[in-house]
């Protein structure tokens, strides 16, 4: 069987996402790198792949999937019989706490550190100057989210179980 | 069996999210009002319930869970075989096509849209002014997504299927 192809490229954290969920399932698959200083993901045939323009990309034979977190839920489910078990089907109360953990660093996290890593890190690369204020704003708000984390993982392994 | 609690507010979108997938399954379910106006839901017993202050929460006898996404797929999960199939887990190709139009409306539409119902709706409620300017930029923002969606509607009845 053909391996998965994943577009994306290596300073992307939610090419980082894909590939981190790939590697736990032991699923072969190929980097496409794809040339984004060059803006290839904002070209006709990218577009045809993910209409936002966005990285990561996964092609799957004939599927093709966008939006990093729902590449993760179709490896999950695809290969659940194999690596690491993404989806705790096998218990309802560690289901519930996956579900939410997912959803807090979707909603949570993500929204405040997603900036701060932009500013701090890609804007630089690409000759932008950091939005100070933006920084600020989210280390305080992501200081909160890093509380609740904190205590989750005083009496817990992981955020999700 | 006693049902499902939902802790919520008859305004919130996140609550009406919930409840729009309850009445899919046809679960049974009593609301259980929050106070938002004078901040119940900062409020010791309901940051027991969720560590950040949020509505909605559901609670299934011994299981609580909050964001409104992880609580409907804990829904669909849980009630696979009755009412509407949310999961579409029979057939790989809608399966993934699904799992992008959640994602979709999560990380797209949401982050557009939720800012400008926050200026238009809530904020006059609290004797807030609108910030003019984050509606304008959102409103340019979500015509993107919806462009998205028009593409997708005119060749699909549903955006995930």
């Amino acid at each position: 069987m053909a391996p998965l192809k994943l577009h994306g490229v290596p300073f992307s954290t939610c090419t980082a996402r894909v590939r981190a969920c790939l590697e736990e399932k032991n699923v072969e698959y190929e980097i496409c790198p794809v040339d984004h200083g060059t803006g290839a993901h904002k070209r006709p045939d990218f577009i045809s792949k993910n209409p936002f323009g966005q990285i990561p990309v996964l092609e799957d034979g004939d599927i093709t999937l966008f939006e990093s977190r729902a590449i993760n839920n179709y490896i999950a489910h695809k290969y659940k019989d194999q690596g690491t078990d993404l989806l705790q089907h096998g218990n309802l109360d560690d289901f519930a706490k996956l579900l939410v953990g997912c959803e807090v660093e979707s909603q949570q996290f993500n929204p405040t550190m997603g900036p701060i890593f932009f500013n701090i890190f890609i804007a630089p690369l690409r000759g932008w100057a950091p939005d100070q204020k933006t920084i600020d704003e989210n280390v305080v708000k992501v200081g909160t989210v890093l509380d609740v984390y904190e205590k989750r993982l005083s009496s817990s392994k992981f955020i999700g179980t």
